[in-house]
């Protein structure tokens, strides 16, 4: 595969007119082209433009409602029940963060539930968005079955991503985790480099943990992080989206031919309204500086925190371009 | 190992008595009797009966003051942050789960944080409380160092547990999980049994993923959850739980002698104030009976939500007693 390097802006711009020929607004293309364009920036390369045709694919089949607005069903105070009526998932869950923040900036903590919404792509990205302002951040969406239960031969679960942020300087500390060890994406990915994966990743025709791709894709079935450990999150973190949202359970989204029609949950709190706000910077910073003082297992690696990557990836996308598989970016030009 | 039965209301009454001789008041004895009663009634014997002697010697060592109140110290509308005062842990986290349901019935959701708290035992208590009455719940406590960071060979992580509930007929699903993959007392166990983990439970001396126990306690190098997963994870918890309670991070907690003073969050939302709470029972039952439908790996298990186990020893303990080693409740009754 030769790779090529795009700037970020030309990858953005092509993005929002591929946006607009299928029947984006200018400026909620502007915005959807940004997150995507922002997930390839900062390394995420699978939600950002590998991920992109499926997303036009999606608006094509009707799936996804280009000009849809998230609309409020219910409030409870700081709890509110939105209806995403098949919006683009990156704008719906844009939009709920922003409404989260803006409840916790009443309450102290805002939670936005969204059923009826689409993949919101990369969960980090709201994550990001809501400690750079200042905000503790937990959101989680569910997905298809993708995942067995503990103990189960089929796919019953999603892998359901789950996101936690907090306000690090300017940046933010954020992890963003699907429920199985490894994606899919991943698993292929090492089976097309010939590899085996560095720890078991799912299991084998014979029900035994593998660490073999091929065998992984034969059966689909993923492993749960941490065994009975994230069978049961999963299960809870969709038991909850759905109450919440009022949307779609796992299996329930599972009887469509796609996976469209999530349900998402976004909770933010607001730390400049906690007594002890002057001080939460240096406490954040005493933590991560106590993690740094780790010994490594490898001399020449250091123990880096959840995002960190993240922010050295943006760096030297922003300097070098966004390294993008020259083929792909070709269908992409196609289909402005 | 010879092993009796007590029935639940006996044991309950001599904790109480003990807690009485040791300076609490009536009622806060029974109250904390009953924690402990009933987490040895629904099996978790390693937070109840066998935990018991610690929590009285934590009094001795003034560690715990048995008298403390959790005082209010600042409110942010549906964001309340506390003062435990180093009262008994169990006391603290049964008052903030109420205390943020209370709040949940006002705004929808509630949030209680609090820091110079004590180790609540079993955090699915809280989850159970909290989900029996009708609650979803989300909560945490940190604890000292116990767990690598990923890539480490030092433990700079606690394996702060994390629990979450909801609501299922007239009982709960509730998830109550530490980020390491085995407790440090199921590793004692399996070396007591001189059997072998049943996976990698944590590092030996040369770095190495390891299902030996006995390596496992030379190094008290537990492995968290899904590899980095759930050591971003474990450290996201203690970010957030030491930001919300301003109380002491893992790193300060472990500078003292013993694990004391301890942050904790309480999270619940008051389902009754959703639009669909009529659905709410209908879309649960739904998630769980798609999960039984699993094709299990093993014939003759079936496939169980978290807390299934719970209510069935619950039920047979009620019925047959409360299995205890009789060395240990002799002792325990010598501490009347």
């Amino acid at each position: 595969m030769t790779g090529i390097s795009i700037p970020f802006p030309e990858i953005k711009s092509v993005f929002k007119q591929i946006l607009v020929k299928h029947g984006f607004a200018e400026n909620k293309a502007d915005m959807c082209a940004e997150i995507f364009a922002v997930n390839s920036l900062e390394g995420k390369y699978s939600h950002g433009i590998y991920r992109f045709p499926r997303f036009v694919e999606y608006i094509r089949k009707g799936y996804i409602s280009v000009d849809a607005e998230p609309e409020l069903i219910h409030t409870a105070g700081a709890l509110e029940q939105w209806d995403g009526h098949s919006g683009p998932g990156p704008l719906n869950a844009a939009f709920c963060t922003s409404r989260s923040m803006e409840i916790a900036n009443k309450y102290g903590i805002g939670c936005v539930a969204i059923g009826n919404t689409n993949h919101w792509m990369r969960g980090g990205t709201y994550g990001w968005q809501s400690a750079k302002k200042g905000f503790v951040f937990i959101g989680w969406s569910n997905t298809a079955k993708n995942m067995p239960a503990w103990g189960a031969k089929d796919v019953h679960l999603g892998n359901n991503p789950l996101v936690f942020a907090v306000p690090f300087n300017d940046e933010a500390i954020v992890l963003d985790f699907a429920m199985t060890q490894f994606s899919y994406g991943k698993v292929e990915t090492t089976k097309l480099e010939g590899k085996e994966l560095p720890f078991a990743g799912g299991f084998n025709k014979q029900d035994e943990l593998t660490t073999n791709p091929e065998e992984i894709l034969e059966t689909m079935r993923g492993l749960p992080i941490g065994y009975w450990k994230g069978a049961g999150l999963s299960l809870l973190l969709d038991i909850m989206v759905s109450i919440l949202s009022a949307g779609l359970p796992v299996h329930k989204i599972s009887e469509r031919e796609a996976e469209y029609g999530v349900s998402q949950v976004f909770i933010a709190i607001d730390i400049k309204k906690l007594y002890n706000f002057p001080a939460i910077e240096k406490t954040v910073t005493e933590i991560i500086n106590d993690i740094k003082e780790s010994i490594p297992i490898n001399k020449n690696s250091d123990i880096r925190f959840p995002g960190e990557d993240t922010i050295r990836i943006r760096n030297e996308n922003l300097k070098n371009g966004i390294p993008v598989n020259k083929a792909v970016w070709e269908e992409l030009l196609k289909m402005q």
